[in-house]
């Protein structure tokens, strides 16, 4: 097992790496937190896989109460928040007890906003079980709902007291949803760190065939850069945390357009990936033999690398006037000057945003 | 005008208090804040009275929004919670925007949740129009929304950049909402301050003649306790902050089974004030003659002594069971030993509650 320590103002918590976690959970659960009383929010895909023994090996600290909510992105909603804190209510839960929240990055945003908000905030902790919440969602305190006018409008930022993230669990995901995960691996490669990239390169066909050691590492470097970037700038003022949104602009405005869960996130990030590089290349900053092995990378992953055939330059353009990464009067998007440099740029010319859709 | 600083781990802020203040708002907004963006956020109660002043001292700051909300408790929902996300949206609102909570408790309640929600929170200012916004609920940082089993269940801790209470606008405050908001005042004295409840003993006529003085003299007071005891306890983890709901489990037992907005909720809280003295002198820790004190007082103020007739003790402590107020396993109740001290007792026994309620 790996433990990294994210740092945020609230508090500073672990983050478990390994196989065989969930069976742990109990102990580790109990090292972070004093509650008795314990609620498991999970979807209606990953209960009949991990509720059972995730129940097991919380019994021993206390009560152990369930919410299970209907799956996909397309339930990331207020309504579904609410569903949530009726049953919280009803369930009778009091503000000293804890979450556990099981599941991926969907059960993870939207049940850790009801975490932020009932009785104004209660404990929570993450068991992560898809590789894009290991690696990125269940680390830096984002939660959020979707409106129908744009994604993760509304949420808080609020952090766990721990996340555990066995990889055993990724042993059921189906291989779509694998893959998907790694778009946002290789992000991390991309904004900050040019020889991860490199052994991406190296050791795409690994990852895929999911070798043990290749994906330990994958899953530690990518919490390791996420947790030092949300540690540097928690609360997304400095421009620091905002380089994790490369690709994400594009990315939300294709789900947007297409109804939430009809690609993965981690599909239409892997398309924003090079659509950010092909931007970066149109204004002079990155060179083009980098967006040939970005695209190469995300390609030999089975990642898809065009937009949508059936979504017009237009109705993009329009979907990321309203993302939330824009401030005022300008057009703020996270470019690459190269492969592990990523930087937020105000004033990027709305011409060439177009000229790369088109 | 009088300024206090509240203290908070986000940031200190001033409390402006005075007459004529509206109309200086712009001046007082753009020394505590930077945004260029600002949103009106009223109900349709004020908005007739005091929107149209406030966007004319707004407005040499930049472009002014409005976003007008459905007036009265019942309408401290979710949904327009939702209604005011949706609107922001609407309105392309960004980030780096502000908010203009303009109105009562419930308009600063769910306004103030909207802000601390919207895109993970953008900055807000307290435009507080009645008493008990102005000695309450507009301090400290407490938003949230009700829901069907309970008050005020869901929300978040979230300060606001400033708050400017304009005692002008209490002249067009209802007779009945300004004693509602005296509840509150009193609160203050029995908590923390006896010369304070010796002093509104004194004052009571002068206090509901709206007199100059003593008015300004009882909002500066009871912001200034209230001030003091967030610091000390923002985020009601010590026992300390508790206090503050003195007379609320009763007073939101009360709301609840009535459904809200049938009595003010300053009324409710007199109701409670005088039931958690009661209780605190069944358990024999308050003496009887500061009992018939506390009910003269209450009366004086023309606020209610007897809980609503059709409420049965049943229906009361089924409510109260629910209410946030209590930690795990234990009945939790605020109880006086002596006017001007208030304190957070566990473990009460249910028969002396329901001995009181009967």
């Amino acid at each position: 097992m790996k433990i990294l320590i994210a740092q945020s103002t609230q508090r500073d918590y672990p983050i478990y790496i390994g196989r065989g976690l969930l069976a742990e959970a109990g102990r580790l659960v109990q090292q972070n937190t004093t509650s008795r009383h314990l609620v498991i929010v999970t979807d209606e895909t990953v209960a009949p896989l991990y509720l059972k023994p995730t129940r097991r090996a919380l019994a021993s600290i206390g009560e152990v109460g369930e919410i299970v909510i209907p799956a996909g992105e397309k339930h990331k909603t207020l309504e579904t928040f609410e569903l949530i804190c009726t049953e919280l209510l009803k369930q009778q839960v009091r503000r000293d007890a804890l979450l556990v929240v099981l599941g991926g990055g969907v059960v993870g945003d939207v049940a850790g906003f009801a975490a932020a908000t009932y009785q104004r905030g209660i404990n929570f902790v993450q068991i992560p079980t898809t590789l894009l919440a290991q690696v990125d969602s269940s680390v830096g305190g984002k939660t959020a709902v979707n409106h129908a006018l744009g994604k993760n409008m509304i949420g808080a930022f609020y952090q766990p007291h721990c996340v555990i993230s066995d990889l055993d669990t990724l042993s059921t995901l189906p291989s779509r949803h694998f893959i998907a995960g790694l778009a946002e691996v290789v992000k991390y490669g991309l904004i900050l760190d040019a020889e991860f990239f490199t052994w991406l390169e190296e050791n795409a066909e690994a990852l895929l065939a999911q070798q043990e050691a290749p994906l330990v590492y994958a899953v530690e470097r990518s919490c390791t850069i996420k947790a030092e970037i949300v540690a540097a700038d928690e609360h997304e003022q400095s421009g620091h945390r905002a380089r994790l949104n490369l690709g994400h602009t594009f990315a939300h405005a294709i789900e947007a357009n297409l109804g939430y869960g009809e690609w993965l996130h981690g599909e239409a990030v892997a398309c924003g990936l090079i659509l950010a590089a092909r931007l970066s290349a149109e204004l002079g900053m990155l060179d083009h033999d980098s967006v040939e092995r970005i695209t190469a990378l995300i390609s030999r992953l089975g990642l898809p690398t065009k937009k949508p055939k059936q979504l017009g330059t237009q109705a993009m353009m329009a979907s990321m006037a309203l993302d939330k990464k824009h401030s005022t009067g300008y057009q703020r998007y996270i470019l690459l000057r190269t492969i592990g440099s990523a930087w937020a740029i105000d004033q990027v010319d709305a011409s060439a945003v177009k000229a790369v859709l088109d």
